[in-house]
């Protein structure tokens, strides 16, 4: 009944507040021998780092990776990975303000009236800092499920503006600051965001993560099933407000010969499928498909316009957020959005090995 | 790691194919002491039940339940309370074609590729009458939530028909076959399901579900989450294939003084939002607003076009669906979507008690 | 946080009171394909039936198992298997006196305290009788563990009267009522345990389960090592009050010298242990010895002899238990204890293909 | 499915090597507002600290705690507490023939079958020194239940010589480097111990712990009871091999007269017990009585005797241990066992409340 693990086999538990010490994780569950060091982690952190563009919030956090435990002479040894990253940018200012109002759609609120009181510097436990922990996991995962399936990620909407799916190249994904796979639409939301970003407003996004590769028989039904398990890491981001398998939410538009993924059979008698509307999993499990999964980001609360809002004792008050943000946090969920996805995977096919290996 | 659980404190495990001889579940974690009796869960598996419209699948199952363990004198012992229901209505019928071939956009085959063979009869163990087993367990779990959360749902959408809001009516759900909340709309929705029913074919929906008086503070960061329980517990549902709480998807288009949720003080000192984008949710906590959670359903693949397929044994085929079927399965969702609302919420409340009751 | 179900990959949940309609369990991780019917587990039950000699219970229960889902066509599917076995002799008597009183050293007290109230009819859910699921569960974890294991139990004391060591022969084991491996003590044993039996008072034993064939490398460090797992699932026994692996309490005794289990290695340069101290588990995890585990199990806290005690209203009474009883519940502990082995070792195995394999 | 991780609502995470740069664990499910810091762990560590007298290895670690996460203005958050040792002396040396070879009665061999390698240094994952993340997280669970319960541990067997029960005193407990409760029992030890220890062997022990003011009701049936939790998390700890409640394995010897712990009501129709057989558990659950567990400790296998074994590459040797080792490992069991007890209590009040709270 842990509040703070994820997964079944492969699994990780973060710790850590915004501007405490350090923030972390325990990976446990993974499978002895595979070659891993400090340097392979961080490439992933590095990718997930604020203050890359002007689009992220400015705070300074080099985000370098220690291993602690479970690694010996550059493997795994199959005993648990504790990760610890040091906070480094706790900017020391007055959280007067911050610590007795709270921010209109914040967790400040909720923190506080489960709690009783909260940690409220920089958000304390529920910053969207505690997901370097999950690309930190993230990365050991990719080396579970190895090099036969990719996964990429990338923002597909940021505000009305979706992607146009004619210029999608997942190799333009990392030639501009947005994850964007299409070089038109990255420019378009270039102006859109600094007209934002210079407002002090923020904005909503739609991620997109495909993984190629799954092999088929991965997932499980009926409570563990590799969309509903999807379906919960990705909700489990902060400011994710939907989550989407294949043709998600437009499932209802369609009928049932168009919903139909037809199958002809290869060489060997395999499946091909002829459409992929399932987002490669029927009844929990894997088809053989890209799992393609989508989910939405809400805009920061963090803005600069004063919002109606109430004192912890209770008297009307407007709160308004200075200082560095994220006008557009979708941005950074892409990397964080892999890596639930790798995660998911990689505890997927160590269940599938207890049970069917 | 069970693959047939859902829940943590609040834990139903369910077991049954749909053509053997009961289906049923073990709900474990209930308080002593509650009144219970199979007339109570009866009723909630009346709602679900097959056959009721001409909309719905005609297959004849009384769908009577039994309680078998778990209650004495009619209250609640603290003890596994087990609930079968027998099957009743397993046609006898030649299987052959089914066994041999996949339905498109069914899990016949990936449960063949998971486990090497299947329970072929009527959809073995993917088959949607495993839900009667949820809406059982939700009727207990409605006994832990108490009179003071109400959880009602509704279907909002089917095919491209959006619920007319202006003419939403909670009471109306009860008085069509579709869990419609406007008259206007389940008029409409009348005639195009019976144009798709008589062309054997089938269509998508979106459900809506909402749970009023849930308190504040319930929830969980942050892999316990409100809304990641909700996600999870929606996307089990067959045929599900999107999630969303509060605005959902359409977070993207937002931008942050459009998401924020206001709050005044009222007259204690206790907040009053002046609108919920968020759903009822913060941080994965509940703020006191109403849970708004939606899911789309696709349409069922038992159709009377044919489909291009393949055999097991790998040949090119064709399939359709004779026989009984449901041509919009999102209306018999609606039930099961409110017993998993009910079964989150009956967790969480018991998690809570744990933590910081 | 299930307090019903034991196991992770391989789990099962028992359900049931001792005079409800029926008892049962639900077994989920099972792979597919292994060739399962009711006949096989029925021998099993069989052994651990009541009525069987003068020297157990005289409650006449069949206790036919019938399997309800999770089986198809002869084999396991994957999904889960749930067993009933329904009760049959529920004397019907009047229970007013027992519900009443607390009997000296019997659960009765404590499930009252806990829960508020309790179902008193022959225990409820505190019966000894719960523990036929968990011999049906067994047989279905033999299959998992396969041929190359071979588990055996054995009683091998009875109050202060030991085994004779020189004597002990496991073909023995079934020639007697006692699971006695040797034809001597039984002899002894069948003089004592009638005279115990005639007096309306009982006895305390000591049961041993020995697993051959355990394959190295099975267990895990630090909080799933084979031994706790097997300390947790015999304590789980009722009336078990200590248990055991290898040298066990005697470990006190010996010095480092005594306690080193040596080895050589054989033609293959694999070790050959000469001594098994250690009971075949090292850090946690098996040796490739043989598994030893020994539990105690109490007299039953049923006897004639009348004993100080209080009604649930707080007066002083006395209380004499008349009726069937178990002079010796160790006796039928013995395939109790065999299945509880093989549960623990099914689950080791398949855990250890989940990280390991 | 964690390997590493104990407790349900209550749950630590361990993780580190004895030759790593650090140890620690996670605790997670602690409730919010209780007063914590690094203090008040320092004094549980310092107890079990190694070098207090020449009794115990001469490692120098001063195992100081640190709080990464979790509290916040000196109280617990509610969220993750993690705790970190850093490993300060870790005596650089050359390892190449621990490395190689298998101590005779040590984890070497076992992690290497299962894992493929292992760390060697200083025992790695396998080295007692793990049990000092157990003993911190300890002490922050005897925060929750709080001072009305009071836990104490002694070691009241060192070989063949057990403590004199009529010189019984919990003073003398700190008044002697042994744990030992009587004086008389305490000098005879310094004698034995002194010569075991010159000559480089080691000797087993029985640690008994008793936990007082357990509240009748706490602990579950039927694989939640209160004794094999004990059980499994005594059975945990490096070099135990039999766990014992109550009357323990010599329940055997009782007749149920004996066995029955009478009862009388006091003054407000109380029970008052008459004995302890049952160590304070029936059915799995508090009666309100102390509750008594023993569990015995191997001698290490760190011995200068030289003993027969075989290298990693199967030849046979004889391996002796040099250097710092303890004579007696029981000794410093002794707040380790506390620490589980009072793991196991908190995690029961915590799992109590969750269902009947």
């Amino acid at each position: 009944m842990s509040f703070n693990t994820f997964g079944h086999v492969f699994r990780f538990t973060t710790w850590g507040e915004s501007h405490g010490p350090a923030i972390g994780c325990t990976v446990d569950g993974v499978p002895p021998g595979l070659p891993l060091d400090e340097a392979y982690i961080q490439q992933f952190l590095d990718k997930r780092k604020p203050g890359q563009s002007k689009f992220t919030t400015q705070r300074k956090e080099p985000d370098l990776v220690k291993i602690l435990s479970g690694v010996f002479e550059g493997k795994t040894t199959g005993t648990p990975i504790q990760l610890m990253i040091e906070n480094v940018d706790q900017r020391s200012k007055d959280y007067g303000n911050i610590a007795e109002t709270y921010r209109p759609g914040h967790a400040d609120i909720t923190y506080d009236t489960k709690y009783g009181f909260r940690d409220y510097r920089g958000g304390g436990r529920s910053s969207a800092r505690e997901t370097a922990s999950r690309v930190a996991a993230g990365a050991i995962a990719r080396l579970i499920i190895g090099d036969t399936i990719t996964i990429r990620g990338a923002m597909v909407q940021m505000g009305p503006t979706k992607v146009n799916r004619d210029d999608f190249n997942w190799e333009t994904v990392h030639k501009n600051p947005f994850f964007c796979p299409s070089a038109v639409t990255a420019e378009s939301w270039e102006k859109e965001l600094t007209e934002i970003r210079k407002a002090g407003s923020s904005i909503g996004a739609v991620i997109e993560i495909v993984a190629e590769g799954v092999p088929a028989g991965i997932g499980a039904p009926l409570y563990r099933k590799l969309d509903s398990d999807l379906a919960c890491a990705m909700m489990t981001i902060n400011a994710v407000k939907g989550v989407e398998i294949g043709v998600g939410m437009e499932a209802a538009l369609l009928t049932g010969e168009e919903n139909a993924d037809e199958m002809t059979p290869d060489a060997n008698g395999n499946p091909v499928y002829l459409s992929n509307k399932a987002g490669g999993v029927l009844g929990g499990i894997a088809t053989g498909q890209p799992v393609v999964c989508r989910f939405s980001v809400k805009p920061t609360s963090s803005i600069l316009t004063p919002k109606k809002s109430i004192t912890r004792s209770g008297d009307a008050t407007e709160v308004m957020t200075k200082g560095r943000h994220d006008p557009c946090v979708g941005i950074r969920a892409v990397p964080v959005g892999e890596a639930m996805m790798a995660i998911v995977l990689a505890d997927q096919i160590l269940m599938h090995k207890a049970q069917c290996g």
